[in-house]
């Protein structure tokens, strides 16, 4: 089943807020309600949110009302910048975005061929990410044991893409080879992405999943209880890994036990023109640390700092594991990755 | 204020579940209704399990009905089998009861003059404790420095001992000499120790905190935006120091990083004749962790597995602030403490 779809205008996704105690169904028919989504994590996963920003620009041509290709040039534009300022780390969003306004350069294009480009290419955007995770998948399997435990952070699943996942990729596709493996996830604070989702996807799977709170990771990975850990990333740049906030954490114990520590995720996931110092780590509102939904659980009024996403150098990361293969850390720096320049 | 009192046969303290939501005095006044405070954690944190467990020997005594010394005797070691099957990890809890049950094998003491012996010892437990955090935090604030941010995880505070804390008191000792410091507090999950109790405490003081999730310690160790790591123990052993899950994890980071990382700790909490592997590392229920108060937040039915504290090898750690000073890693030999027992 793939998490979002486009038919006509309308794109049909699953509210992963609210999952798994409710499975509601999102319509989106606008622009507006696209942003809306996305700023609330109602999609999520970099992949999805490369997909679900190129079905926003797919919206803004459907309901178009603007009558010569200028001005849909011009909307579309403004649309980007919209998507672009939903969130400013992972660079699927960007990527897809700016794949699409390159697209439509092309001169002597007519307004409806322009309307039709945009759109097919957003359908390729998504077609693409579900081939791309199914050789993640193959690619990252032959890495992974019969037996394995292995422990993976947030919801890099299905759910975080447009079918089939990238971390959750690789374990899947490891249990369809019959390979008897089993995961540790863990909740993922503050919005508990492992608890709610991962934890839903591998049920629904089969596959045998144990959760932890995210403190517990180093616990598990000192005592030798898993044996791999495999995250997805949300950017992979020039000097690190910028990925779910706590996945730095399990790779520098997962480094210090030597425990292997792979990343899975596509090739628009990469950003090896950029450093960590030139990313954005979003912060997202007190709320989600201080309340679990509604109900305060902290003392009140406290002061928070909440940052989604922290950077991983790669002088803790085994390998990563795309849709064309695997990097290991010895393919590094032909790859364009600078391993040494974490100076502590 | 004291975090327990005692009075004629009741124990008064504050159910710590409910904080800071709820302030509800807990009245105790039998032995069970001590152990299910125990147990519950309405009473927590290493030092208070101390005090707490002597207060349920005086209980014991208090509401004694037996007419001679044996049977009263008895009647302890009975309860401190009890109260010592509550929670096996802290030390503290089952010294109180060694010390105690120690004092009263002495000859010829009536019966009356032992109960009022096993009174008195609790008392004195107690107000040692109060003294060991003083001087606990007189020495640890000598390490701390104007303008430092600290990071402390879980509850060290007056609510983990009998007054003033020991991770909590090292801070307050330094804002009381007049340093503008701030701290970094872990939410610590499952049950929310730090933004619950911690940040309260530190609110209540009008000493600077800022609330995190356990997942993000990581990034601001790596970003240096905290000079120092000061936690507590629930027990110190030969090769290691137990403590809250994901205390480890702290310590590797901030070793990693070479940002000091101190333990401050009573010597009740030493047990230096054993070794991590002697120790029982609590397991607690599912629902800490697939649920918030009484509302499911993981997908339901997962299997969880919940350890309550974790193994931090001394090569990790810059320091250990006890009452009568601070061993810093160059002194841990002579200590009793042996730095090279973690093997990879």
């Amino acid at each position: 089943m793939r998490t979002i779809e486009w038919n006509k205008g309308l794109v049909t996704t699953i509210d992963q807020t609210k999952l798994p105690q409710e499975e509601i169904i999102l319509k989106i028919k606008t622009l507006n309600e696209m942003v809306e989504a996305i700023k609330n994590m109602r999609v999520r996963g970099a992949p999805l949110l490369g997909a679900s920003a190129a079905y926003g620009l797919a919206l803004t041509v459907f309901n178009s009302r603007v009558s010569n290709r200028e001005a849909l040039i011009e909307e579309l534009k403004s649309a980007g910048k919209t998507l672009k300022a939903t969130r400013p780390t992972a660079v699927n969003l960007f990527w897809a975005i700016d794949r699409i306004l390159e697209k439509i350069q092309e001169a002597n294009k007519t307004l409806e061929e322009i309307k039709e480009q945009v759109i097919q290419e957003a359908q390729k955007i998504a077609d693409e990410d579900v081939k791309a995770n199914r050789a993640i998948g193959k690619h990252g399997a032959e890495l992974i044991n019969d037996g394995d435990v292995i422990l993976t952070h947030c919801n890099a699943g299905a759910l975080a893409t447009v079918e089939y996942g990238t971390a959750l990729g690789v374990i899947r596709a490891a249990w369809e080879q019959g390979k008897k493996i089993k995961v540790i996830a863990t909740e993922t604070r503050p919005l508990l992405q492992g608890a709610r989702l991962t934890v839903y996807e591998l049920k629904r799977d089969g596959i045998p999943v144990k959760l932890i709170t995210d403190s517990m990771a180093g616990f598990v990975i000192q005592k030798k209880m898993i044996n791999k850990v495999v995250v997805g990333a949300d950017r992979i740049v020039k000097d690190a890994i910028i990925n779910k906030i706590g996945t730095f954490s399990l790779a520098v114990i997962a480094n210090e036990y030597n425990v292997p520590f792979y990343i899975a995720a596509p090739k628009s996931t990469f950003d090896l023109s950029k450093k960590s110092q030139d990313i954005t780590i979003e912060e997202r509102k007190p709320e989600e640390v201080t309340h679990f939904r509604s109900q305060l659980v902290a003392a009140s009024g406290v002061e928070v700092f909440n940052p989604a996403f922290d950077i991983t150098p790669y002088k803790y990361v085994s390998g990563i594991i795309y849709e064309d293969g695997v990097f290991f850390k010895k393919d590094f720096e032909t790859f364009g990755i600078n391993t040494f320049t974490d100076k502590k």
